[in-house]
């Protein structure tokens, strides 16, 4: 089989470009209704997309005033578009460090079984102290040590998706014998961060678990995508930067010894559609006309961690930004933003209409064929497995690439055509359903 | 409006009688096949219940070779039977033990959005060392600091809930202002065991929070229920322990400064139906005959806290056990058992004849008359406003509680005929929506 483009649709309230929620088209109250991702669902479906994704944290973004805040928990929103659809992959975020191992493998373990094998897990250790605050803590924990965590709750989410083998369950009504105790592994993990006796009250699941996302692209995040990722999602501005980021992630991941093919790199694209190359500059224009400057500065002067009001709309960015590694939040999108305004000379009203259409995510504006031209150009050139597709606006966005930019790529022989049978999310990705660690491969 | 019953289906599994997977009729993997709860929701709606009921308990129960194993996890369940029922309420056990407020009260908003106001959450303290020790800690917490936490859990969970207003979101594009910052209200709070600062990310929901539901029966469990519980689940033997039960709940609860309406009595009953009462004896002797004794006695020694080996099948309970005030774990169940034993005089072996029919919950065998008689007496006589049914085996006793007792209860006027428009389930029990603790009444 030649190789296929991966799609992912990541879905965010009325679109990526925070203005979004302002067009005549939209609803502000489509971020916490059903029908809405049902809709967007069945328009991903349409489009033979991979999976759908929903990113998170544990508290309340920005301030209502500027746009949709609040959403529906995506682990709970996911699960009720699992009964909606049929072969779709179902990807939610949880963080490891708000969160206990226990429970989030049990929820992505039910998923899984749910949705017929199609759960996957967007790993985040959360940055930032609001969320820390809402969990007893004072302060974020220090970037490193969240990473050390997340390790560890990997390891131990791994240990309790294999606590049953495959064939643990007998039933055997005649000898009263439900199931064979022998087959069921006990964690009994004693570490730094979690303490975890027993076996997951979950069997073993289709895909024996949910298919391992992770998104952060500093140093610490791809350290941890080589060792536990399958796919990545990334922000990546040039192909240039692109390639670079795909070709060091594959040999980290072989260094790590793993099959590089069996780690996926998912660049996020903000498409902006338009029959005419000027009718999609249009769009663009107009999205960015909605946007609410002084909002932008606020969110601008929170992430460069600046005092309130040191932003001047039509200057560029101090000078005197610290570096990357004196930041605990973000890192990769401190430098991404730093490196976009720099790079480009940008004023802070310029890069806040960048950030608005997609948080730094690049913007591919103008036909399809265009669209489909630069898709093709990354991912032949060794910039992409696929793309993470961010529309600037839902679900009118998401449509526009189904229906004109989906065929171009099927045409181009680049994108399946059909789902056909019923197969795991795993399976779709290109990716071997992962033994349990207790079982010992036959041929041995 | 009369007086109706109000009647929740408590699933699990194959059935409650722990043999119930035995049968020819039963699947053994059923417990994870989200077909069979499918089907279950819809025979429940079927009957005009007010809801579906799962319980939960966050380690492995038991051991495998007995019987059934492992479960979905309940929310997750119930969330994916949201999107496939349309007016049924879901209540979901969760533990306020082994949970963060926010990360709980965000996942029950959201499926209380999701399902249109059907959302309900039983809460739980947790018994036993099992679970502690899967969430780092090497016994369980004494029985009343569980309690103490649970105060404090729905404490916060209530601030979160109620942290938006209801009407925070205005929409306004032209403005650009999509919500009202001076409606949302961060709790700030400090405690003994949380800290949680900011506001909830999900609006307030069409409930304001879910359905409050409890069902330990323990003195601080009466105590928790007559503060915060609307609909109390409970083990009952006879009617006279039902009618105090009831009594003391209800004056409980008016003592606690709340309308004694406002809560709502649910006996468990197991039903157990034949054409005849002797085929439905027939049908709980076939049970019977398929129950492992072996089995039954080690659950009962764990429960009694008695050294393995210590009981004999043929011979009554040891006279010497310890009161129920001296027992760390499920005061009630404890308590339950050994008055049951006590009371009947029974040997061992008959004690877990009559515990696997629904672990202590009260057996109604007869004709569809017989049972329909037995509900309207408990319900007309200050025993019960409705009544948690648990079938010994599932689906077919779903099936024939719905095809014979429901009609009976129907023409006697005691059940509603048909649902009529979508309602809440906290409208279902005929109770108001709760009002935002930061919202003065119009009328003052």
């Amino acid at each position: 089989m030649s190789r296929h483009l991966h799609l992912n649709a990541f879905l965010m309230n009325t679109g990526h470009h925070e203005a979004s929620w302002r067009l005549p088209e939209s609803d502000p109250f489509a971020h916490v209704a059903l029908d809405h991702y049902l809709h967007l669902a069945r328009i991903a479906e349409r489009g033979t997309f991979d999976s759908l994704f929903l990113a998170d944290g544990p508290q309340l973004w920005s301030n209502l005033a500027q746009r949709p805040a609040g959403a529906l928990e995506p682990l709970t929103l996911l699960t009720a578009l699992a009964t909606a659809t049929e072969h779709i992959g179902l990807i939610a975020t949880a963080s490891t460090s708000y969160n206990s191992p226990y429970n989030l493998a049990r929820k992505f373990a039910s998923l899984d079984i749910i949705s017929g094998g199609r759960a996957g897990w967007n790993i985040v250790t959360t940055a930032g102290a609001e969320a820390a605050r809402n969990f007893g803590l004072d302060a974020e924990p220090a970037h490193a040590e969240r990473y050390a965590r997340a390790a560890e709750f990997l390891d131990v989410a791994l240990k309790l998706w294999d606590s049953w083998e495959d064939d643990a369950i007998v039933g055997d009504k005649a000898a009263g014998v439900w199931g064979d105790d022998t087959k069921v592994h006990p964690p009994r993990h004693r570490g730094t961060y979690f303490r975890v006796e027993g076996a997951l009250n979950v069997p073993r699941t289709p895909q024996g678990y949910p298919l391992l996302v992770q998104a952060g692209s500093s140093a610490d995040g791809k350290e941890f995508a080589s060792r536990y990722a399958e796919a990545v999602f990334t922000a990546q501005q040039t192909i240039e930067d692109a390639r670079a980021f795909y070709a060091d992630l594959k040999s980290r991941t072989a260094a790590a010894g793993r099959d590089p093919e069996h780690i996926k790199v998912l660049p996020g694209i903000v498409p902006v559609i338009g029959a005419t190359e000027a009718e999609a500059r249009a769009k663009e224009q107009e999205l960015e006309d909605h946007i609410v400057h002084r909002h932008g500065v606020a969110n601008l002067e929170r992430l460069l961690q600046l005092p309130a009001d040191t932003l001047e709309l039509d200057r560029q960015l101090p000078a005197d930004l610290p570096p990357e590694s004196a930041v605990e939040g973000a890192k990769s999108r401190y430098t991404l933003v730093v490196e976009l305004a720099r790079r480009d000379r940008l004023t802070v009203r310029q890069l806040i209409g960048r950030l608005g259409g997609g948080r730094g995510h690049l913007t591919f504006a103008g036909t399809p064929e265009q669209v489909a031209d630069a898709i093709e150009t990354w991912f032949t050139q060794g910039a992409a497995d696929g793309f993470n597709i961010m529309p600037a606006v839902l679900p009118s966005g998401l449509d526009a690439f189904v229906d004109h930019v989906v065929p171009i790529l099927r045409t181009r022989g680049l994108l399946r055509t059909e789902y056909g049978p019923r197969r795991t999310l795993r399976e779709r990705y290109g990716l071997p359903r992962p033994a349990n660690q207790h079982v010992q491969p036959a041929y041995v």
